[in-house]
């Protein structure tokens, strides 16, 4: 028997803590296991030996736990080195702790990787598995990545209420989305689409550098044509030249040199692009708003299907820890559609670690402005149930009885 | 028999198509009334005729209709002056219109209440009836206004999630919220707090204005105790010398004259707090978050007590317009926590109309950072049921076994 210890490190998402639950149900189960200690604050709560007894918290409290968003043993930004890790395997050593199980991205999954690796070069039996989470999608390996599920959800389900919103009082809408590097989570925004002059009318990944005049150009397109206009933006959309635009206002900002003046707040890309659509398009009614820490993090609000799989692939971690001796958990689909099913696999720690997957080309349109059909079909299922929506102001209108 | 309009105006609501919904059910129960005709973008869609017939919607979309955000017959800010509503009362006369019932603010239980007198005047037999909607929460007479109580449970789950964020990675969060006279929907953040030390820690309305450096001293005192802060903030908060500070940002920005920088939008107001504490406070983690229109049009997101009485405000409306000429749908609380409950009374328009309200002294804390018990009496019940949430983070650590 030995001891177990989990954690969770990187932004929150909302199913992250229905992963944690997975790992603490199935360690109940084995007896090979003995205390299953929650670190808190991630590798941090590690190394200054902060542990939570994570068998004394009652079912009902781990249920709501499953269903909370953000990490309920708290996270940490720290990027372990050679140093560190080794602190923590002191630790691991001191608590008799051989199963470390850690939830996160692909940082965590290079901590899981290092740590493992030091382990085995001084004879320390430890089983090390990550288990993946990221509202950006942005694994490698696995089909896709707990968390996106329930982002996706959620910024669905806010672009139907924006486009209905932008329906009722039409102008240009701007919606910034996370996704620095990997576009899936604004590609999402296409699932609120139900009509066919539904928004987004646009959307713009970080895979697809554009360039001003284009964007204008597209904007211009749409409203001539419907009278309005609804675009989603990842924050991390870039020019041409490479440089991406939220960088472009960083600089500019600099330059001015005005300390009071700040554009690298996060509602300065929403509200440059909402002004550059003013000033050249002179549309009068122009909208922006960055999503910010709500895609990450809302109260009640999952996707089913998400939690189901947060949960195994905690689940999963633990058994495959009781036959191997370190890896990832990925997802393989295994059917399409209403058929939609994942099996779980293990995969090499170095697969994954400081690894990133961007939207592959054939889910991105060929003028970079908008996702294929064969996107819907890969997010459709992830993202689970969304609300239909009814709008009446395009019905045909009568004639005086 | 005479026919009858429907139409919705300002800002869309998560249930102002509930009002809609009710007003279409109770007005097809009654033979006095003939067709029953929706108005497209409210005044605008009167004044140039274009009227869908409402009889002929299906059963199954109008439970669609009712669940979903924004209004579904679209919108107008139009202000209609004497000209516009004499032009109204025309197509109403050509029209055969006799029952008018407007989904709106105080602006436009006022166009209902010029329409009204014109109609008087004119010997034109009409029954005008305005049906309350706003997130604000500011109307007159009326208890509380349809459409506030989903608009709080958004912000109270979207705060909840945010500490619960916030406590995973520490720092400061502001979360800047609707609201530019009335402070209601910031004072609902305060519905996310369980846990003695959950956010939301601070919360400042538009009816105290707050100098900047109590506003730096309350963030201070807050993240000194914690580690930690999360503020909400009302978008028309204000300086003590009566401007509201996105006024002085704005003109600052004018003040500096370059042209591409954009102080006036969206996010400008969350920049600029999170700057202040950044400099000021010398804290690095600031985020900053402008929760914008997803406030007013989520998908899939109502309170249940909330979406019912907007239905049955709408259903009220016709029921007195068969037998008064004119008036204002508004509630009576009659219950307060399990035993809460409403009863409808109709109110004069001229008590609604152009008026506003605003948060009342007891709901305020004395520092006017904050709320009172008696606030969250009134609150809860209409945001309806919340999530549990559950963090482990604080639990008591364990020592080596």
């Amino acid at each position: 028997m030995a001891n177990a210890v989990v954690s969770q490190s990187g932004g929150p998402t909302g199913v992250i803590n229905a992963s944690l639950t997975g790992v603490i149900l199935e360690a109940c189960k084995h007896t090979r296991i003995d205390n299953i200690f929650g670190a808190v604050h991630a590798v941090r709560g590690i190394v200054e030996e902060k542990f939570i007894d994570l068998r004394q918290i009652s079912v009902s409290k781990l249920e709501t736990v499953r269903r909370s968003p953000s990490s309920a043993l708290g996270s940490s930004r720290d990027k372990p080195d050679e140093e560190y890790c080794q602190r923590i395997l002191k630790v691991f050593e001191k608590w008799d702790i051989h199963y470390f199980y850690y939830i996160g991205g692909n940082d965590s999954a290079n901590t899981c990787y290092i740590v493992n690796n030091m382990a085995e070069k001084s004879g320390y039996d430890l089983k090390a598995f990550h288990v993946p989470k990221t509202i950006d999608n942005d694994l490698l390996v696995t089909d896709h990545c707990p968390g996106y599920g329930t982002a996706a959800k959620f910024v669905a389900c806010a672009l139907m209420g924006d486009d209905l919103d932008n329906r009722a009082l039409p102008g240009v809408k701007i919606d910034v989305i996370m996704g620095r590097h990997a576009g899936f989570l604004t590609a999402a925004t296409a699932l609120a689409k139900r009509r066919d002059d539904d928004g987004p009318h646009l959307i713009y990944m970080p895979e697809r550098p554009i360039p001003m005049d284009k964007f204008i150009g597209d904007v211009d397109a749409v409203y001539k044509k419907y009278g309005r206009c609804v675009i989603a933006v990842s924050e991390g959309i870039g020019d041409t030249d490479g440089k991406t635009w939220a960088e472009k206002l960083a600089e500019n900002a600099e330059r001015d040199d005005h300390g009071n003046v700040q554009l690298s707040g996060t509602g300065a890309l929403a509200d440059f692009l909402a002004a550059e659509i003013k000033s050249k398009l002179k549309i009068k009614r122009v909208r922006a708003d960055t999503f910010g820490y709500l895609q990450r993090s809302f109260a009640g609000l999952q996707s089913e299907v998400d939690a189901e799989e947060a949960l195994a692939c905690g689940r999963q971690a633990v058994l495959y820890s009781l036959k191997q001796d370190n890896g990832s958990v990925a997802m393989k689909r295994n059917g399409s559609g209403k058929d939609y099913g994942v099996e779980m696999f293990r995969t090499d720690l170095s697969t994954v670690a400081e690894k990133t997957k961007s939207v592959p080309e054939e889910f991105i349109n060929a003028e970079g402005n908008g996702i294929t059909d064969a996107f819907l079909e890969y997010a459709m299922p992830l993202a689970g149930k969304l609300p239909e929506t009814e709008y009446l102001g395009t019905y045909p209108t009568v004639s005086k009885p």
